[in-house]
Protein backbone atom coordinates (compact mmCIF):
# COMPACT_ATOMS: atom_id res chain seq x y z
CA UNK A 1 0.00 0.00 0.00
CA UNK A 2 1.08 3.30 -0.50
CA UNK A 3 2.75 5.60 2.28
CA UNK A 4 1.21 7.54 4.62
CA UNK A 5 0.25 11.00 4.51
CA UNK A 6 2.82 13.48 6.26
CA UNK A 7 0.82 15.96 8.38
CA UNK A 8 3.35 18.86 8.25
CA UNK A 9 2.63 20.50 11.35
CA UNK A 10 5.00 23.33 10.44
CA UNK A 11 3.35 24.37 7.34
CA UNK A 12 -0.08 23.98 8.65
CA UNK A 13 1.64 26.35 11.23
CA UNK A 14 2.32 28.95 8.76
CA UNK A 15 -0.82 29.06 7.49
CA UNK A 16 -2.51 29.33 10.97
CA UNK A 17 -0.23 32.07 11.80
CA UNK A 18 -0.74 33.60 9.12
CA UNK A 19 -4.78 33.39 9.54
CA UNK A 20 -4.13 34.86 13.24
CA UNK A 21 -2.38 38.00 11.72
CA UNK A 22 -4.81 38.71 9.43
CA UNK A 23 -7.15 38.88 12.28
CA UNK A 24 -5.03 40.84 14.77
CA UNK A 25 -5.13 43.33 11.40
CA UNK A 26 -9.19 43.62 11.96
CA UNK A 27 -9.03 43.35 15.18
CA UNK A 28 -6.64 47.08 15.07
CA UNK A 29 -8.14 48.40 12.49
CA UNK A 30 -12.07 47.85 13.26
CA UNK A 31 -11.85 48.09 17.19
CA UNK A 32 -8.11 49.51 17.87
CA UNK A 33 -7.24 46.86 19.66
CA UNK A 34 -3.94 45.19 19.67
CA UNK A 35 -4.00 41.45 21.75
CA UNK A 36 -1.29 41.11 24.53
CA UNK A 37 0.65 38.18 25.14
CA UNK A 38 2.39 38.33 29.00
CA UNK A 39 5.11 35.35 29.17
CA UNK A 40 6.57 34.96 32.74
CA UNK A 41 10.36 33.45 33.27
CA UNK A 42 11.33 32.57 36.13
CA UNK A 43 15.46 31.89 36.01
CA UNK A 44 17.63 30.54 33.89
CA UNK A 45 16.58 27.56 32.05
CA UNK A 46 17.98 27.35 28.87
CA UNK A 47 15.13 25.03 27.57
CA UNK A 48 12.86 27.89 28.77
CA UNK A 49 14.46 30.35 27.66
CA UNK A 50 14.57 29.32 23.59
CA UNK A 51 11.16 28.91 23.87
CA UNK A 52 9.57 31.73 25.77
CA UNK A 53 12.02 33.84 22.79
CA UNK A 54 10.34 31.99 20.18
CA UNK A 55 6.85 32.84 21.55
CA UNK A 56 7.95 36.47 21.42
CA UNK A 57 9.27 36.65 18.28
CA UNK A 58 5.99 34.83 16.81
CA UNK A 59 4.17 37.14 18.70
CA UNK A 60 5.97 40.56 16.62
CA UNK A 61 5.60 38.53 13.93
CA UNK A 62 1.60 37.92 13.40
CA UNK A 63 1.41 41.70 14.96
CA UNK A 64 0.95 41.02 18.78
CA UNK A 65 2.11 42.66 21.80
CA UNK A 66 4.39 40.69 23.88
CA UNK A 67 5.13 41.52 27.25
CA UNK A 68 7.92 39.47 28.64
CA UNK A 69 8.80 39.47 32.22
CA UNK A 70 11.74 37.59 33.55
CA UNK A 71 12.09 37.23 37.22
CA UNK A 72 15.20 35.73 39.51
CA UNK A 73 16.00 32.23 40.14
CA UNK A 74 15.55 32.66 43.65
CA UNK A 75 12.15 34.96 43.50
CA UNK A 76 9.51 34.09 45.80
CA UNK A 77 5.76 32.80 45.67
CA UNK A 78 4.60 36.11 46.92
CA UNK A 79 6.54 38.18 44.65
CA UNK A 80 5.15 35.65 41.73
CA UNK A 81 1.91 36.01 42.59
CA UNK A 82 2.01 39.71 42.96
CA UNK A 83 3.26 40.03 39.64
CA UNK A 84 0.02 37.57 37.90
CA UNK A 85 -2.50 39.77 39.61
CA UNK A 86 -0.77 42.92 38.01
CA UNK A 87 -0.98 41.01 34.76
CA UNK A 88 -4.30 40.30 35.49
CA UNK A 89 -5.78 43.54 36.02
CA UNK A 90 -3.56 44.88 33.18
CA UNK A 91 -6.04 45.92 30.48
CA UNK A 92 -3.13 45.47 27.66
CA UNK A 93 -2.57 42.04 28.68
CA UNK A 94 -4.83 39.46 26.85
CA UNK A 95 -3.20 36.10 27.48
CA UNK A 96 -0.63 34.92 30.44
CA UNK A 97 1.74 32.10 30.36
CA UNK A 98 3.86 31.20 33.41
CA UNK A 99 6.54 29.06 31.92
CA UNK A 100 7.14 25.96 33.48
CA UNK A 101 9.31 24.13 35.15
CA UNK A 102 9.22 26.61 38.03
CA UNK A 103 11.92 27.05 40.82
CA UNK A 104 11.06 24.30 43.51
CA UNK A 105 10.12 27.06 46.10
CA UNK A 106 7.17 28.02 43.99
CA UNK A 107 3.89 25.89 43.70
CA UNK A 108 3.01 25.89 40.08
CA UNK A 109 -0.58 24.93 40.97
CA UNK A 110 -1.27 28.11 42.70
CA UNK A 111 0.52 30.57 40.54
CA UNK A 112 -1.99 28.74 37.87
CA UNK A 113 -4.84 28.94 40.14
CA UNK A 114 -3.93 32.64 40.83
CA UNK A 115 -4.38 33.01 36.63
CA UNK A 116 -7.61 35.13 35.39
CA UNK A 117 -8.84 31.76 33.95
CA UNK A 118 -10.16 34.49 31.06
CA UNK A 119 -6.69 35.41 30.77
CA UNK A 120 -5.14 31.49 30.96
CA UNK A 121 -3.89 31.06 27.24
CA UNK A 122 -2.36 27.84 28.26
CA UNK A 123 -5.62 26.18 29.13
CA UNK A 124 -4.32 24.85 32.68
CA UNK A 125 -6.58 26.37 35.38
CA UNK A 126 -9.03 24.21 36.61
CA UNK A 127 -12.17 26.12 35.38
CA UNK A 128 -10.93 26.04 31.94
CA UNK A 129 -10.11 21.80 32.64
CA UNK A 130 -13.74 22.10 33.89
CA UNK A 131 -15.71 23.89 31.22
CA UNK A 132 -13.73 21.64 28.62
CA UNK A 133 -14.72 18.64 30.57
CA UNK A 134 -18.10 19.76 30.67
CA UNK A 135 -18.48 20.19 27.06
CA UNK A 136 -17.91 23.73 27.23
CA UNK A 137 -15.34 23.87 25.06
CA UNK A 138 -16.71 26.76 23.41
CA UNK A 139 -16.36 29.20 26.52
CA UNK A 140 -13.08 27.70 27.83
CA UNK A 141 -9.57 28.28 26.78
CA UNK A 142 -8.49 25.20 25.16
CA UNK A 143 -5.12 23.74 26.22
CA UNK A 144 -2.96 24.23 23.04
CA UNK A 145 -1.16 20.87 21.94
CA UNK A 146 -4.34 19.33 21.99
CA UNK A 147 -5.49 21.80 19.62
CA UNK A 148 -2.86 21.57 17.60
CA UNK A 149 -3.90 17.77 17.48
CA UNK A 150 -6.89 17.99 16.53
CA UNK A 151 -6.17 20.53 13.65
CA UNK A 152 -3.53 17.68 12.55
CA UNK A 153 -6.54 15.06 12.53
CA UNK A 154 -8.34 17.87 11.16
CA UNK A 155 -6.12 18.13 8.02
CA UNK A 156 -6.89 13.96 7.32
CA UNK A 157 -10.13 13.17 8.01
CA UNK A 158 -13.29 15.85 7.31
CA UNK A 159 -15.44 13.62 9.92
CA UNK A 160 -14.51 12.04 13.05
CA UNK A 161 -17.93 10.70 14.21
CA UNK A 162 -18.20 7.08 15.14
CA UNK A 163 -14.63 6.92 14.47
CA UNK A 164 -12.38 4.77 17.43
CA UNK A 165 -9.75 6.95 19.09
CA UNK A 166 -6.98 5.92 21.45
CA UNK A 167 -5.63 8.20 23.24
CA UNK A 168 -1.58 6.86 25.11
CA UNK A 169 -1.11 9.15 28.17
CA UNK A 170 -3.25 10.53 30.50
CA UNK A 171 -1.56 13.75 31.60
CA UNK A 172 -3.49 16.84 32.38
CA UNK A 173 -1.42 18.71 29.84
CA UNK A 174 -2.43 16.60 26.76
CA UNK A 175 -3.55 13.37 27.03
CA UNK A 176 -6.86 13.76 29.11
CA UNK A 177 -7.74 17.43 27.14
CA UNK A 178 -7.25 15.65 24.01
CA UNK A 179 -9.63 12.81 24.27
CA UNK A 180 -12.11 14.95 25.61
CA UNK A 181 -11.99 16.91 22.15
CA UNK A 182 -12.17 13.76 20.63
CA UNK A 183 -15.43 12.70 22.58
CA UNK A 184 -16.85 16.28 21.48
CA UNK A 185 -16.15 15.35 18.12
CA UNK A 186 -18.14 12.13 18.25
CA UNK A 187 -15.17 9.35 18.34
CA UNK A 188 -15.72 6.55 20.71
CA UNK A 189 -12.77 7.43 22.71
CA UNK A 190 -10.46 5.19 24.82
CA UNK A 191 -7.54 6.32 27.40
CA UNK A 192 -4.88 4.05 27.42
CA UNK A 193 -1.62 4.14 29.96
CA UNK A 194 0.94 2.22 31.80
CA UNK A 195 -1.12 -0.22 33.52
CA UNK A 196 -3.24 -1.22 30.25
CA UNK A 197 -2.53 -4.57 29.45
CA UNK A 198 -1.87 -5.90 26.17
CA UNK A 199 -1.23 -1.63 24.69
CA UNK A 200 -0.71 -2.85 21.62
CA UNK A 201 -4.19 -5.35 20.65
CA UNK A 202 -5.61 -1.55 21.73
CA UNK A 203 -3.96 0.74 19.61
CA UNK A 204 -4.51 -1.52 16.55
CA UNK A 205 -8.58 -1.16 17.08
CA UNK A 206 -8.08 2.30 16.42
CA UNK A 207 -8.75 4.64 13.95
CA UNK A 208 -6.77 7.54 14.90
CA UNK A 209 -3.92 7.12 17.40
CA UNK A 210 -2.58 10.01 19.68
CA UNK A 211 0.59 8.94 21.03
CA UNK A 212 1.71 11.44 24.85
CA UNK A 213 3.57 9.14 26.64
CA UNK A 214 7.34 10.45 26.11
CA UNK A 215 8.89 6.97 25.56
CA UNK A 216 10.90 6.95 22.08
CA UNK A 217 9.44 5.19 19.74
CA UNK A 218 7.59 3.28 21.99
CA UNK A 219 4.80 2.74 19.54
CA UNK A 220 5.75 0.18 16.84
CA UNK A 221 4.12 -0.40 13.35
CA UNK A 222 2.26 -3.50 14.25
CA UNK A 223 0.47 -1.63 17.02
CA UNK A 224 -1.01 0.23 14.05
CA UNK A 225 -3.98 -0.43 12.37
CA UNK A 226 -4.12 -0.13 8.63
CA UNK A 227 -5.31 3.30 7.39
CA UNK A 228 -5.31 4.99 10.86
CA UNK A 229 -4.39 8.59 11.43
CA UNK A 230 -1.36 8.58 14.16
CA UNK A 231 -1.13 11.89 15.70
CA UNK A 232 2.98 11.43 17.81
CA UNK A 233 2.92 13.94 20.62
CA UNK A 234 6.17 13.07 22.02
CA UNK A 235 9.78 14.66 21.86
CA UNK A 236 12.43 12.62 22.97
CA UNK A 237 15.86 13.68 22.32
CA UNK A 238 17.80 10.06 22.04
CA UNK A 239 21.71 8.93 21.06
CA UNK A 240 22.38 9.23 17.22
CA UNK A 241 25.39 7.98 15.03
CA UNK A 242 28.23 10.19 15.67
CA UNK A 243 27.96 10.45 19.22
CA UNK A 244 25.33 13.33 18.44
CA UNK A 245 21.29 13.10 19.78
CA UNK A 246 18.57 13.44 17.71
CA UNK A 247 14.52 14.33 18.11
CA UNK A 248 12.34 10.99 18.20
CA UNK A 249 8.36 10.54 18.86
CA UNK A 250 7.00 8.40 20.84
CA UNK A 251 6.04 6.42 17.45
CA UNK A 252 8.53 4.14 15.57
CA UNK A 253 8.06 6.49 12.16
CA UNK A 254 10.17 4.28 9.30
CA UNK A 255 7.86 1.03 10.64
CA UNK A 256 4.17 3.01 11.59
CA UNK A 257 4.31 5.48 7.85
CA UNK A 258 4.10 1.92 5.79
CA UNK A 259 0.78 1.29 7.45
CA UNK A 260 -1.28 3.92 8.91
CA UNK A 261 -3.30 6.40 6.49
CA UNK A 262 -2.06 9.66 7.86
CA UNK A 263 0.97 10.63 10.75
CA UNK A 264 2.79 13.35 11.86
CA UNK A 265 6.58 13.79 12.03
CA UNK A 266 8.47 14.69 14.44
CA UNK A 267 10.19 17.04 14.62
CA UNK A 268 7.99 19.35 12.02
CA UNK A 269 4.32 17.74 13.35
CA UNK A 270 2.36 18.38 16.49
CA UNK A 271 5.14 20.96 17.99
CA UNK A 272 5.21 23.79 15.63
CA UNK A 273 1.30 24.06 16.14
CA UNK A 274 1.84 24.56 20.17
CA UNK A 275 2.69 27.95 19.79
CA UNK A 276 0.36 28.89 17.09
CA UNK A 277 -2.50 27.64 18.91
CA UNK A 278 -1.02 29.90 22.04
CA UNK A 279 -1.30 33.01 19.88
CA UNK A 280 -4.60 31.73 18.35
CA UNK A 281 -5.99 32.09 22.16
CA UNK A 282 -4.23 34.91 22.93
CA UNK A 283 -6.45 36.33 20.15
CA UNK A 284 -9.88 35.06 21.58
CA UNK A 285 -8.99 35.89 24.84
CA UNK A 286 -8.85 39.16 23.94
CA UNK A 287 -12.15 39.15 22.03
CA UNK A 288 -14.05 37.71 24.57
CA UNK A 289 -12.59 40.24 27.14
CA UNK A 290 -13.53 43.15 24.75
CA UNK A 291 -16.69 41.79 23.74
CA UNK A 292 -15.97 41.16 20.24
CA UNK A 293 -17.04 38.07 18.39
CA UNK A 294 -14.59 35.58 18.05
CA UNK A 295 -12.95 35.50 14.59
CA UNK A 296 -12.97 32.27 12.73
CA UNK A 297 -9.28 31.03 12.91
CA UNK B 1 -21.67 -20.71 35.13
CA UNK B 2 -23.15 -19.34 38.06
CA UNK B 3 -25.43 -16.63 38.38
CA UNK B 4 -24.16 -13.45 38.97
CA UNK B 5 -23.45 -12.07 42.41
CA UNK B 6 -26.29 -9.36 43.15
CA UNK B 7 -24.86 -5.91 43.73
CA UNK B 8 -26.99 -4.98 46.85
CA UNK B 9 -26.72 -1.02 46.45
CA UNK B 10 -30.25 -0.72 49.22
CA UNK B 11 -27.67 -2.66 51.63
CA UNK B 12 -24.50 -0.76 50.87
CA UNK B 13 -26.45 2.35 51.41
CA UNK B 14 -28.11 1.58 54.72
CA UNK B 15 -23.83 0.60 56.34
CA UNK B 16 -22.93 3.78 54.76
CA UNK B 17 -25.65 5.59 56.48
CA UNK B 18 -23.96 3.95 59.22
CA UNK B 19 -21.17 4.96 58.67
CA UNK B 20 -22.59 8.77 58.18
CA UNK B 21 -24.30 8.86 61.21
CA UNK B 22 -21.33 7.37 63.00
CA UNK B 23 -19.56 10.38 61.55
CA UNK B 24 -21.68 12.79 62.33
CA UNK B 25 -22.19 11.83 66.08
CA UNK B 26 -17.98 12.10 66.16
CA UNK B 27 -17.96 15.76 64.70
CA UNK B 28 -20.77 16.79 67.62
CA UNK B 29 -19.04 15.41 69.95
CA UNK B 30 -15.54 16.36 69.21
CA UNK B 31 -16.19 19.28 67.07
CA UNK B 32 -19.14 20.78 68.20
CA UNK B 33 -20.28 20.47 64.51
CA UNK B 34 -23.89 19.61 62.84
CA UNK B 35 -23.67 19.49 58.96
CA UNK B 36 -25.97 20.94 57.18
CA UNK B 37 -27.72 20.18 54.19
CA UNK B 38 -29.86 23.27 52.31
CA UNK B 39 -32.34 21.87 49.65
CA UNK B 40 -33.48 24.55 47.35
CA UNK B 41 -36.68 23.42 45.75
CA UNK B 42 -38.55 25.33 43.41
CA UNK B 43 -42.68 24.57 42.03
CA UNK B 44 -44.51 21.44 42.42
CA UNK B 45 -43.15 19.05 40.54
CA UNK B 46 -43.80 16.24 42.11
CA UNK B 47 -41.27 13.51 41.27
CA UNK B 48 -38.68 16.62 42.84
CA UNK B 49 -41.06 16.98 45.68
CA UNK B 50 -40.64 12.89 46.72
CA UNK B 51 -37.04 13.01 46.24
CA UNK B 52 -36.46 16.29 48.50
CA UNK B 53 -38.18 14.85 50.46
CA UNK B 54 -36.43 11.67 50.78
CA UNK B 55 -33.29 13.61 50.99
CA UNK B 56 -34.67 15.81 54.46
CA UNK B 57 -36.05 12.35 56.20
CA UNK B 58 -32.37 10.87 55.72
CA UNK B 59 -30.67 13.73 56.67
CA UNK B 60 -32.58 13.43 59.99
CA UNK B 61 -32.02 9.79 60.12
CA UNK B 62 -28.25 10.38 59.93
CA UNK B 63 -28.29 13.31 62.64
CA UNK B 64 -27.86 16.20 59.85
CA UNK B 65 -29.65 19.31 60.12
CA UNK B 66 -31.79 19.87 56.84
CA UNK B 67 -32.72 23.38 55.77
CA UNK B 68 -35.58 22.99 53.49
CA UNK B 69 -36.20 26.33 51.14
CA UNK B 70 -39.68 25.82 48.68
CA UNK B 71 -40.08 28.49 46.47
CA UNK B 72 -42.89 28.85 44.05
CA UNK B 73 -42.88 28.11 40.36
CA UNK B 74 -42.83 32.09 39.32
CA UNK B 75 -39.66 32.94 41.15
CA UNK B 76 -37.35 34.78 39.33
CA UNK B 77 -33.66 34.13 38.54
CA UNK B 78 -32.61 37.18 40.99
CA UNK B 79 -34.66 35.85 43.96
CA UNK B 80 -33.35 32.26 43.43
CA UNK B 81 -29.65 33.34 42.87
CA UNK B 82 -30.11 35.76 46.20
CA UNK B 83 -31.10 33.09 48.16
CA UNK B 84 -28.08 31.19 47.04
CA UNK B 85 -25.78 33.66 48.30
CA UNK B 86 -27.49 33.68 51.20
CA UNK B 87 -26.85 30.00 51.86
CA UNK B 88 -22.92 30.65 50.54
CA UNK B 89 -22.48 32.72 53.61
CA UNK B 90 -24.65 30.86 56.15
CA UNK B 91 -22.23 29.02 58.18
CA UNK B 92 -24.83 26.34 59.52
CA UNK B 93 -24.93 25.52 55.97
CA UNK B 94 -22.82 22.80 54.49
CA UNK B 95 -23.99 22.12 51.49
CA UNK B 96 -26.03 23.36 48.91
CA UNK B 97 -28.61 20.88 46.89
CA UNK B 98 -30.46 23.18 44.60
CA UNK B 99 -33.20 20.18 42.79
CA UNK B 100 -33.22 20.68 38.94
CA UNK B 101 -34.92 20.61 36.93
CA UNK B 102 -35.93 24.26 37.25
CA UNK B 103 -38.71 26.56 35.91
CA UNK B 104 -37.73 27.69 32.30
CA UNK B 105 -37.00 31.34 32.97
CA UNK B 106 -34.56 30.24 35.02
CA UNK B 107 -31.12 29.28 33.83
CA UNK B 108 -29.78 26.16 35.47
CA UNK B 109 -26.04 26.83 34.28
CA UNK B 110 -26.42 30.46 36.61
CA UNK B 111 -27.58 29.04 39.77
CA UNK B 112 -24.59 25.74 39.90
CA UNK B 113 -21.92 28.18 39.06
CA UNK B 114 -23.44 30.80 41.78
CA UNK B 115 -23.12 28.12 44.60
CA UNK B 116 -20.35 28.27 46.68
CA UNK B 117 -17.31 24.98 44.88
CA UNK B 118 -16.98 24.38 48.39
CA UNK B 119 -20.66 23.47 48.97
CA UNK B 120 -21.91 22.57 45.83
CA UNK B 121 -22.10 18.57 47.06
CA UNK B 122 -23.95 17.57 43.96
CA UNK B 123 -20.54 18.08 42.31
CA UNK B 124 -22.02 19.73 39.20
CA UNK B 125 -19.79 23.24 39.32
CA UNK B 126 -17.35 24.10 37.07
CA UNK B 127 -14.38 23.97 39.67
CA UNK B 128 -15.25 20.44 40.99
CA UNK B 129 -15.57 19.01 37.36
CA UNK B 130 -12.21 20.61 36.94
CA UNK B 131 -10.39 19.13 39.77
CA UNK B 132 -12.27 15.53 39.20
CA UNK B 133 -11.16 15.80 35.41
CA UNK B 134 -7.40 17.11 36.46
CA UNK B 135 -7.11 14.06 39.05
CA UNK B 136 -7.36 16.09 42.22
CA UNK B 137 -10.92 14.34 43.27
CA UNK B 138 -9.29 14.35 46.76
CA UNK B 139 -9.70 18.04 46.44
CA UNK B 140 -13.31 17.83 44.81
CA UNK B 141 -16.92 17.17 45.50
CA UNK B 142 -17.30 14.20 43.60
CA UNK B 143 -20.78 13.98 42.00
CA UNK B 144 -22.70 11.60 44.15
CA UNK B 145 -23.92 8.63 41.11
CA UNK B 146 -20.62 8.07 39.67
CA UNK B 147 -19.71 7.84 43.71
CA UNK B 148 -22.11 5.43 44.55
CA UNK B 149 -20.80 3.44 41.11
CA UNK B 150 -17.61 3.36 42.33
CA UNK B 151 -18.57 1.90 45.47
CA UNK B 152 -20.47 -0.64 44.40
CA UNK B 153 -18.06 -1.64 42.32
CA UNK B 154 -15.66 -2.20 45.00
CA UNK B 155 -18.09 -4.17 46.71
CA UNK B 156 -16.70 -6.80 44.13
CA UNK B 157 -13.69 -5.79 42.73
CA UNK B 158 -10.58 -5.15 44.82
CA UNK B 159 -8.13 -3.80 42.59
CA UNK B 160 -8.92 -2.15 39.36
CA UNK B 161 -5.98 -1.53 37.98
CA UNK B 162 -5.67 -2.66 34.32
CA UNK B 163 -8.91 -3.49 34.19
CA UNK B 164 -11.04 -2.55 30.90
CA UNK B 165 -13.69 -0.54 31.82
CA UNK B 166 -16.83 0.88 29.14
CA UNK B 167 -18.78 3.59 29.90
CA UNK B 168 -21.76 3.90 27.67
CA UNK B 169 -23.27 7.48 27.65
CA UNK B 170 -21.24 10.61 28.10
CA UNK B 171 -23.34 12.94 30.45
CA UNK B 172 -22.01 15.40 32.89
CA UNK B 173 -23.47 13.95 35.17
CA UNK B 174 -22.90 10.40 35.40
CA UNK B 175 -20.89 9.12 32.55
CA UNK B 176 -17.77 11.70 32.72
CA UNK B 177 -17.47 11.74 35.98
CA UNK B 178 -17.62 8.04 36.15
CA UNK B 179 -15.18 7.61 33.50
CA UNK B 180 -12.83 10.12 35.18
CA UNK B 181 -13.12 7.89 38.87
CA UNK B 182 -12.33 4.67 36.68
CA UNK B 183 -9.47 6.25 35.28
CA UNK B 184 -8.14 7.63 38.27
CA UNK B 185 -8.20 3.36 39.78
CA UNK B 186 -6.32 2.70 36.44
CA UNK B 187 -8.24 1.23 34.40
CA UNK B 188 -8.40 1.45 30.95
CA UNK B 189 -11.55 3.79 29.92
CA UNK B 190 -13.51 3.85 26.88
CA UNK B 191 -16.32 5.79 26.37
CA UNK B 192 -18.98 4.89 24.57
CA UNK B 193 -22.41 6.67 23.31
CA UNK B 194 -24.89 7.12 20.43
CA UNK B 195 -22.51 7.55 17.51
CA UNK B 196 -20.41 4.33 18.77
CA UNK B 197 -19.76 1.64 16.50
CA UNK B 198 -20.50 -1.59 17.14
CA UNK B 199 -21.26 -1.22 20.60
CA UNK B 200 -22.11 -4.65 21.21
CA UNK B 201 -18.81 -5.53 20.39
CA UNK B 202 -17.32 -2.64 22.20
CA UNK B 203 -19.28 -3.73 25.49
CA UNK B 204 -17.79 -7.48 24.88
CA UNK B 205 -14.39 -6.70 25.78
CA UNK B 206 -15.07 -4.86 29.14
CA UNK B 207 -14.18 -6.17 32.26
CA UNK B 208 -16.65 -3.32 34.11
CA UNK B 209 -19.68 -2.02 32.07
CA UNK B 210 -21.45 1.15 33.08
CA UNK B 211 -24.59 1.72 31.57
CA UNK B 212 -25.60 5.44 32.03
CA UNK B 213 -27.44 5.82 28.84
CA UNK B 214 -31.55 6.40 29.65
CA UNK B 215 -32.52 3.58 27.18
CA UNK B 216 -34.77 0.26 28.88
CA UNK B 217 -33.09 -3.01 28.31
CA UNK B 218 -30.64 -1.73 25.87
CA UNK B 219 -27.53 -3.97 26.62
CA UNK B 220 -28.35 -7.57 26.13
CA UNK B 221 -26.55 -10.87 27.77
CA UNK B 222 -24.48 -11.25 24.76
CA UNK B 223 -22.83 -7.85 25.35
CA UNK B 224 -21.63 -8.25 28.26
CA UNK B 225 -18.06 -10.50 28.79
CA UNK B 226 -18.20 -13.65 31.05
CA UNK B 227 -17.56 -12.74 34.30
CA UNK B 228 -17.86 -9.11 34.14
CA UNK B 229 -18.95 -6.72 36.55
CA UNK B 230 -21.88 -4.76 35.10
CA UNK B 231 -23.08 -1.25 36.89
CA UNK B 232 -26.74 -0.42 36.06
CA UNK B 233 -27.23 3.11 36.53
CA UNK B 234 -30.65 3.58 33.80
CA UNK B 235 -33.69 3.96 35.86
CA UNK B 236 -36.82 3.18 33.07
CA UNK B 237 -40.38 3.51 33.99
CA UNK B 238 -41.94 0.45 30.89
CA UNK B 239 -45.05 -0.83 30.77
CA UNK B 240 -45.69 -3.88 32.68
CA UNK B 241 -48.77 -6.59 32.69
CA UNK B 242 -51.98 -5.60 33.92
CA UNK B 243 -51.54 -1.92 32.36
CA UNK B 244 -49.19 -1.46 35.12
CA UNK B 245 -45.82 -0.04 34.33
CA UNK B 246 -42.27 -0.68 36.19
CA UNK B 247 -38.60 0.44 36.41
CA UNK B 248 -36.20 -1.45 34.33
CA UNK B 249 -32.39 -0.08 33.95
CA UNK B 250 -30.81 -0.21 30.61
CA UNK B 251 -29.42 -3.66 31.00
CA UNK B 252 -31.35 -6.61 30.28
CA UNK B 253 -31.34 -8.01 33.59
CA UNK B 254 -32.69 -11.71 33.55
CA UNK B 255 -29.92 -12.14 30.09
CA UNK B 256 -27.23 -10.37 31.78
CA UNK B 257 -27.12 -11.84 35.43
CA UNK B 258 -26.43 -15.21 33.06
CA UNK B 259 -22.82 -14.18 31.79
CA UNK B 260 -21.85 -11.15 34.40
CA UNK B 261 -20.12 -11.88 37.46
CA UNK B 262 -21.57 -9.12 39.42
CA UNK B 263 -24.30 -7.10 38.91
CA UNK B 264 -26.69 -4.08 40.11
CA UNK B 265 -30.26 -4.40 40.07
CA UNK B 266 -32.67 -1.80 39.09
CA UNK B 267 -34.04 -0.56 41.12
CA UNK B 268 -32.21 -1.37 44.31
CA UNK B 269 -28.69 -0.96 42.85
CA UNK B 270 -27.26 2.60 41.73
CA UNK B 271 -30.29 4.64 43.30
CA UNK B 272 -30.41 4.16 46.88
CA UNK B 273 -26.53 5.05 47.02
CA UNK B 274 -27.00 8.74 45.05
CA UNK B 275 -28.78 9.76 48.11
CA UNK B 276 -26.10 8.32 50.66
CA UNK B 277 -23.37 9.51 48.76
CA UNK B 278 -25.01 13.28 48.90
CA UNK B 279 -25.25 13.18 53.05
CA UNK B 280 -21.48 11.77 52.45
CA UNK B 281 -20.17 15.02 50.12
CA UNK B 282 -22.45 16.80 53.04
CA UNK B 283 -20.43 15.54 56.12
CA UNK B 284 -16.98 15.98 53.94
CA UNK B 285 -17.86 19.61 52.78
CA UNK B 286 -18.76 20.28 57.10
CA UNK B 287 -15.25 19.11 57.72
CA UNK B 288 -13.29 21.07 55.03
CA UNK B 289 -14.96 23.97 55.83
CA UNK B 290 -14.10 23.61 59.09
CA UNK B 291 -10.63 22.59 58.73
CA UNK B 292 -11.41 19.20 60.27
CA UNK B 293 -10.19 15.77 59.26
CA UNK B 294 -12.17 14.05 56.76
CA UNK B 295 -13.23 11.06 58.11
CA UNK B 296 -13.01 7.53 56.43
CA UNK B 297 -16.51 7.01 55.17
Amino acid sequence: MAEAKKLDGAALAVTLRRRISDAVDRLEGDHKLTPGLAVVLVGENPASQVYVRNKSKQCAEVGMRSLDHHLPDDVNEHELLTLVHGLNNDPQVSGILVQLPLPEQINPGAVIDAIDPAKDVDGFHVINAGLLSTGAAGTALVPCTPSGCMMLIGQHLSELAGLKAMVLGRSNIVGKPVAQLLLAEHCTVTMAHSRTRDLAGECRQADILVAAVGRPRMVKGDWIKEGATVIDVGINRVEAEGGKTRLVGDVAFDEAKEVAGAITPVPGGVGPMTIACLLRNTVIAACRQNKIDVPDI
